[in-house]
């Protein structure tokens, strides 16, 4: 398996094709797989947000505040507004905002960007970065992941994730296959989709010298069962249900 | 970045060496990655287990009870026990045992292994897998990763993880760098070995395919601060906290 980046792409602007910009400056195989930073495809998509556009109601009102306070510095209880926008349930509001977005990923703060966005406040994730990545691997011929960069439970660190992808399922289905000795095996879903989102943020990178687009070559998925599910839903999110009755005491 | 396999490596037994099966069965260039299953050094290490050696306490029994009536089928205490007897901290003991481990990993059952375990039991993970990698990087004169497949919240299906590390950071640390337009970067910290361990996992598989020793060639860390923070300790785990208070109701 190769992984390489691919250099020379300038800003993205709102409207941009991506799909126009990576077939000129990319060589791409039809059995690649396109990893490309949501940033990118949020640029694309002009998925920008002032602040001075916003008015916060009275629940982000309160999730400021008492972040304002936890933090003991001011918070914008506009940006509270557009996380609680973006998100369809609340994991956690304190000491940090934690949420699952509309389309199922929980991350902090909805995935909601203040860093790489030239010109405006924030930038929010794609709408339906599923619909994006079957946009994108139409255009390439290829298959496509969009990946986000995110924290998690029990590790320090963040690492590379998938939030869309298109052109090969998210998981390869073990169940059923036995280890050596015939005995079936207990691993029984493996989310490449995720592991492959963390190879490329090897390559990618942050900042002034970040590259968002990183192409896998020669990944095999192998003879296996796929499986197209990745995230959980609130109903059997344990690890959720459990932060939702949680209260944090500082 | 290449990624490779090591092939032809058979059966690891008790007292091996890796670091002389390695040496001979793979071509390792000191800046190669050496990304290694903890099976294989939890079999060099001898760390298999039969449950008739234990004997269940009490709290191996309640648990056991307990998840007999979830799961509607018998469950040996003495498996318990063996979960209990590796795990500095119990995070949830139904629907399942998450844990953390003596060296800080967070996983079911204590990421005891029941495939791939010929002519005993169980399998316990390597006892200190720090020390594991240390030896095995100061063998092979090159970094080397010792990982672990496990689940994690909010996404259905398992990736690989590092439990152990030496001769690389366990994170890029970019405090203080700066994007294109200079504001300072939101990711802070990167966990390349988890990130490289999801890397392995690509090739290694599961089971009677597998091939635990993935070597991965070129990549680069970059010029940045290191940091080899990876485990967060319990004080400073929140979902860990909000698991522990949390009960889980059928």
């Amino acid at each position: 398996m190769n992984v390489r980046t691919v250099e020379g792409l300038g800003e993205i602007h709102p409207g941009e094709s991506l799909g126009a910009v990576l077939s000129q400056e990319a060589e791409i195989a039809e059995d690649d797989v396109v990893c490309v930073a949501s940033t990118i495809v949020s640029k694309a998509e002009n998925r920008f947000i002032d602040l001075e556009s916003v008015t916060a109601g009275e629940r982000a009102q309160a999730i400021a505040d008492r972040l304002a306070t936890i933090a003991d510095e001011p918070k914008d209880p506009r940006f509270a507004q557009v996380v609680l926008d973006e998100s369809s349930e609340l994991l956690t509001t304190a000491p940090f905002l934690l949420t699952r977005t509309q389309f199922g990923h929980v991350t902090v703060n909805a995935g909601i960007d203040r860093s790489n966005v030239p010109n405006h406040d924030l930038l929010l994730l794609p709408d339906d970065p599923m619909a994006s990545a079957r946009r994108l691997a139409d255009a390439l011929n290829a298959p496509v992941i969009i990946t986000d960069t995110c924290g998690r439970p029990f590790r320090h660190g963040q690492r590379g994730v998938a939030i869309g992808w298109a052109g090969l399922p998210a998981s390869r289905d073990w169940r059923g296959e036995t280890d050596r000795n015939g005995h079936e095996l207990e691993v029984t879903v493996e989310s490449i989709v995720d592991e492959l989102a963390a190879t490329a943020n090897l390559l990618s990178g942050e900042g002034d010298g970040g590259t968002p687009v990183v192409i896998i070559e020669s990944f095999e998925f192998g003879d296996h069962d796929g499986s197209n599910e990745l995230f959980r839903d609130s109903e059997s999110d344990l690890v959720g249900q459990a932060l939702s009755q949680w209260e944090y005491q500082p």
